[in-house]
């Protein structure tokens, strides 16, 4: 279905369906399908995450449905973010994370299905952590990055929606990364340091 | 829980819940219950609505979950709706419905249960209706006044979720009603013109 758009905004009404149980969007713009080769240096041992390559095949970490929506103020935009269950050694499988561009913009994330987390962390390095499962609404304010984490055994499916003019900063998270990870510790989530903090890149 | 406010804005991360089942949030400031007897006027037939309460006692028609959150540009507010089964003649229950303060912000609305659809309506008369079922998003651009209908026989429950500065105008709609209004007509849900429009008060 086509968006109509006048002055600069959504003018028309329209609707989507989430399934609950793929994440699948019914209609949709965007489709974007992370796959691990490309996420290698994301995780804490990019070594360990080539070795799962070779053994396990280059699966989809994560998916993301999108309708392509003005960047307007007093639009919204949302998306279904799906993350699959698994782990790179102690690492969970994870989003890549984002700032807004707009710094002092808020998101609100709903959980449709599974179990996870939602790590939120501040330029200054202050990290909060809250938990996803279904019926659950996390609220990202304004300066906090923000990125999945599954820690169950089944996809961890969610709605965020945002103001449509925040804008996506995922360069300074690819750089820099999350000064803290969650990592299974005698099999619970626990939130670390991140060893390779400030230098995700090589 | 208390909410930390910095600047006006939102500044520490939390979470609640909603309940799929009764829409019940877990954590929340504010609950409004909308008893039929305050809402006698917002009917086509209020007449039809008096008899209704002195049969069946003053049920509540829809209630409102909300966390207070500050009303600023650049965060989001949320609420969880919940708009019971039910009819006054052949009109079904709704919730009164408002446009923004700003007309020009949008709103999204996740169906979490029921059957129901979204009325909305611009100022120029143009209705659109959208129908909610779970899973379901539906988009209300800016300058559309927007009500929930519940045409099923649970609840209707929706997370509205709206920028933070959108603010409320439920006094056009008090006074002038929406020009549109979803009626039962053999059995099935019909839009038709609403023959007390611009004369809801008395």
């Amino acid at each position: 279905m086509h968006i109509k758009i006048e002055n600069g905004m959504v003018s028309f009404p329209f609707s989507v369906s989430i399934d609950s149980v793929t994440g699948r969007m019914d209609d949709f713009d965007t489709h974007t399908e992370r796959h691990l080769s490309s996420l290698v240096d994301l995780f804490m041992d990019p070594d360990a995450a080539k070795d799962f390559l070779k053994s396990n095949g280059d699966a989809i970490a994560y998916e993301v449905y999108e309708k392509n929506l003005p960047k307007v103020n007093g639009d919204i935009r949302f998306c279904s973010s799906i993350t699959y269950p698994g782990r790179i050694g102690d690492e969970y499988f994870m989003t890549k994370g984002h700032f807004h561009l707009r710094r002092d913009t808020a998101e609100l994330y709903y959980c449709i299905r599974g179990k996870g987390y939602l790590l939120m962390e501040k330029e200054d390095g202050e990290a909060v952590l809250e938990e996803m499962s279904p019926g659950k609404i996390v609220y990202v304010p304004g300066y906090y990055a923000h990125r999945s984490v599954n820690i169950g055994d089944e996809p961890l499916i969610s709605l965020p929606v945002y103001p449509a003019d925040a804008g996506h900063d995922y360069k300074t998270i690819e750089v820099e990364g999350f000064r803290h990870i969650l990592v299974a510790q005698n099999g619970k989530p626990t939130v670390i340091e991140n060893p390779r903090y400030g230098r995700m890149r090589k």
